[in-house]
């Protein structure tokens, strides 16, 4: 988290991110680690068909309610006409991708430079396999969501391949989108009425 | 899918959806289950510190490659500045949301168009918990992702709320991206030169 501090002549940006931050935050969690806890949120509207849109804005996180965003951000799901949509936006399994492949990289870059390794560029690939059968209940022995993601990672780093190897061996167990994937995470989905 | 029969005089949109085409599609895919293999894709482009962008365009399905988007879809990721980013887009977990928030509502008003149930209108508000000891390698024993997350949503139909309880009991069950999350899928992280 940031402080109100003003930034110190040493200050050191590596990979985009004040190190000395990372450092504050770090120190500020290990004193008190109900400040870790955080809470994001997402509001969404139907449209019609497979078109739908999102707002983002508020959250929680650091013992207070984040106030920074003015605006929201509004998101569009919408399906290709394959599959019955209109091609507004991507879809929600992409949007799933898209996620994996940010948090992926932001959980690179960000042990990277508290490691001291200065990243020169980082491009991801990403592909997820599914059988729609299970969505359209066709048969009860297929999944509906992905059967498996793969993230293909090209990384310049000014480190070696074993320390990059390493690097993302540790990502792949703390990444957060990553980690949601790979590990059941309890969803409830409960009907509710707006006054 | 679509076919490129032209549209009967008795095809009816129910929900935006047409109840003609859902049925072809399930016919089709009936007839040969390899129709539904698809293979969603990103590729994602780091920007600096907590930003990166995707682009999200062609897709693997019903046996071709898709060609319907003539650009591709930008996404832009980024954190907030209590989490070192400049707000330049959601985060990763909060397009999870976005994505969990479009498919659920997706997979209800299609299988209620289905069963003839006429949708007025969705909404949903989703919250996730997390706790970023996680990420942080402060606490090995806490999970790096999201630890739960709860959809609410408010939903009018023509038909009872038993009718809509069961439908929504029948989603939770079918949505891919619900399944993604709720059930381990297997994600591998590969380091790649691109020549």
């Amino acid at each position: 988290m940031t402080t109100k501090t003003a930034p110190q002549p040493s200050a050191t940006l590596v990979n985009g991110f004040d190190t000395q931050a990372i450092g504050q935050i770090v120190g500020a969690l290990s004193n008190d680690r109900t400040l870790a806890k955080f809470q994001f949120r997402a509001s969404n509207q139907w449209v019609g068909g497979g078109e739908n849109h999102s707002s983002v804005q508020g959250f929680y996180g650091a013992g207070a309610e984040d106030r920074s965003r003015r605006q929201p951000f509004t998101l569009v799901n919408d399906e290709p006409p394959l599959l019955l949509g209109n091609n507004e936006g991507p879809n929600p399994g992409e949007y799933v991708l898209h996620a994996l492949a940010g948090c992926v990289t932001t959980t690179t870059v960000m042990h990277a430079a508290a490691r001291g390794i200065h990243v020169k560029s980082v491009s991801t690939e990403l592909s997820g396999d599914i059988d729609l059968q299970g969505l359209l209940d066709l048969d009860p022995s297929v999944a509906p969501g992905y059967q498996q993601i793969t993230v293909k990672m090209d990384i310049e780093a000014d480190c070696t391949d074993e320390a990059l190897d390493e690097l993302l061996e540790f990502v792949y167990r703390h990444s957060p989108v990553c980690d949601t994937l790979c590990r059941p995470v309890p969803v409830t989905i409960e009907r509710v009425r707006r006054s």
